[in-house]
């Protein structure tokens, strides 16, 4: 079974309520200026722009338990509806946030949309705190515990939040790139098992073999449809800078290549976040740099690969 | 036998006379004000705040074959009867330095309170020239040499240092990190058969086998107090900038961690030197982000993990 | 059988025709300024100084099928009549580039003066264009193309070029360090089995086993003389920013040392070539960090090493 595509549905998601920093919000717009749908084009696929979602400025929104609650829980719905339509129109899905709250939206909108949904998560964060552990209330850093089916009791109830169907397993998670947990996000994955490779254990263990693992923690068979998603704070601020949270120490641009470039070749990849960059953090220089390595991250989750790509039937041409 | 503890023994040691640049006598009051002390104290230690050390200024103090010799040899000798109290007290030693001529100190006045310590030297240099293969005359580059059995008949008399007595032996010393050694430190090392992986060989085996061997090489049955001496200059001057002496090349940010993290893991690091970073050189995001780094490095040396950490009794909230 | 010698033949190649941007000419003179020819010295080679070789000024050189091709065809017939006495001279040959297109020369120069020789080449392109295949016409982009014997059917008559006779075959090549290939640089490499270790690769299996696999494929005896084409651009651009067509994601400083290194210690080193810096790329700083980079992967080509050198019968001085 294969679940890639040449077939891709864009879907722009210019989302900030899950966070505190603005800018977020212009990640997908920056990601269209540096030509990310182009550059699919010529890769060979086939891209359906659903264009970028607008959202309904909600003016009266205090915070609940989490803050915003009703922009994040109205927006992350919009999400998932769009998602639904995407996967179910047969299309790889590849959402451009937006803070990582949306991915409540796309994970939901995912699993609405197919059976069987295991998910990659790369991030230097866990976003499993629950909204009663969380020490800031922005969902960005939650998104997980809402979906995820074992924590539905330590929920409470969040306006706009009712609509969220719990739709992945512990057991359906890898996280990869890790290296910034809180106490009650490091007590949930010991406590539900969660498959979770910090980049300590990229230290020892090295990408290849974190890699190899963290697929076979939840495709184990190669034949489940898999969602990654995809923070770029996962990657070190040396690459990365134009982002709202960053930690040092991440991934190397290689390892988060690597990533993309292995996970392509599964030919499982059935929808891709890419989210946090923040095109208004930092310099100039930052801001391209970051944009452009989302650039190649992007490209390589479907198919670009450093040792070059070329049809099987090219032919090398002759002199005449 | 665990010779970690929730007490530590904090001592500032403002000192410059070992090396030539000024500015790394500010090192202690840098990360004072980052908060290492108050951070220590969140992660659940009891911090013994033994405050900086005062050094009488010498008005005359001329190079004999080494520079600043009474200054050197009279402050690493307030530093060894500083840390001879801090370990006989019971608690864990941290030194923040200040130059790295200064764990002459650290390691006699270790020595001097407990017997079996082994040391792991983490450092872009072997600093175990003699004062007679010394190219420079700073003492920041020799201080092994003074305190190692097997050099003694190399090291003639100088003023101030008599009161030295050598307490380790080349078989209880384990480098890493190193990659600018002068011809004798190479021919020393060899000589005497220092355990020894520099650069070269993390590219070669990877940071887990080093550090797994290193372990070995000096304590192989887990029963020895570990001294950890780790020169900021270790790291790569892309994390570290704000040094005396970078050289390029140097420990990832995650590498640095990662021998943090797991010397922790032994329960058996009983001091802790952290040195070398000089607050006055570079631009100020230079010097933040090396006092950043170091105060990474101090957290990870006592056990604070990028897996994160929880108490084992942490209980989820539920929902009222 | 070593090839290694105390005797270097150095020769510089100010030359940027076979590529598009000003400055990369000036690549010897900036060496040379930062004194490399003397650190050689130090490291006790007689380091013969070939010059820099001077071109003549073409006036008339209007694009064939490539870029100045009279000018670089020329050119490149210098450089092979310059390396070819160098090796027959019974020197180590060390050429300073310019750019990529002068090892044409070198590699020709070099098989021209002995037989056998293989070919390690560490870039992050392939340089193995056909001027048939190439985008942009630029020579330093197919200079392999032009020496392969099993490329000859595929290239055009070219004016300046019918001096080259081809000399290398496919199975006689090693890469290490690719990252941005041409669809016709994938499929030659494909068709004719070139040994090929990208980033991804080193990524994979680590940069010891790279280089061990690479010396095997080219050199499985250890009996061959092996020529290193050594472009500065397969660093990353951290540490090598002045390079003309810089690709993020390189070798680091460490893996670029390693290679070095290694290779060194087979002895079989007889043909060294340093391309692409382009000393009025970037900062100042960029372009001393440039130069400094390239300065000492050129030192540890010949034998410099991080667990650093010293004399066998080095007597420790014992005090008066
Ligand atoms: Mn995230
Ligand atoms: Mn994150
Ligand atoms: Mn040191
Ligand atoms: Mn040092
Ligand atoms: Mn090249
Ligand atoms: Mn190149």
């Amino acid at each position: 079974t294969k679940y890639s595509s040449k077939d891709i549905g864009f879907l722009g998601v210019p989302f900030a309520a899950g966070q505190s920093r603005g800018g977020v919000e212009h990640g997908p717009a920056a990601l269209r200026d540096a030509g990310i749908v182009q550059k699919l084009g010529y890769m060979g696929f086939n891209v359906h722009d659903y264009g970028d979602l607008k959202f309904d400025h909600i003016f009266h929104d205090p915070p609940d338990i989490v803050k915003n609650p009703r922009s994040v829980g109205q927006g992350a719905y919009q999400v998932s509806e769009a998602v639904k339509d995407i996967i179910s129109a047969g299309h790889c899905g590849l959402t451009i946030g937006g803070d990582h709250s949306l991915s409540i939206g796309t994970v939901h909108g995912h699993c609405q949309a197919e059976e069987n949904v295991c998910l990659i998560w790369v991030d230097a964060h866990a976003d499993i705190n629950t909204p009663l552990t969380s020490a800031t209330g922005n969902v960005h850093g939650m998104c997980l515990s809402f979906v995820v089916h074992e924590l539905q009791e330590y929920i409470p109830d969040i306006v706009d939040f009712d609509w969220i169907q719990p739709c992945i397993s512990a057991k359906d998670i890898a996280y990869i790139g890790l290296r910034d947990l809180d106490p009650g996000e490091r007590h949930i994955i010991e406590k539900l098992g969660i498959s979770c490779y910090t980049t300590h254990e990229i230290d020892h263990f090295g990408i290849e073999y974190v890699l190899k693992k963290s697929i076979e923690a939840v495709n184990p068979n190669m034949d489940r449809p898999m969602h990654l998603s995809y923070d770029i704070d996962s990657l070190d601020p040396a690459i990365s800078p134009s982002t709202g949270t960053p930690v040092p120490g991440g991934l190397t641009i290689r390892e988060g290549m690597y990533i993309a470039e292995e996970l392509a070749q599964t030919g499982l990849l059935h929808h891709i976040d890419l989210v946090e960059v923040n095109p208004l953090i930092g310099t100039k220089r930052d801001q391209n740099l970051t944009i452009f390595t989302a650039s190649e991250i992007i490209q390589a989750c479907f198919g670009k690969r450093r040792r070059g790509n070329v049809d099987p039937n090219y032919k090398l041409p002759i002199p005449e």
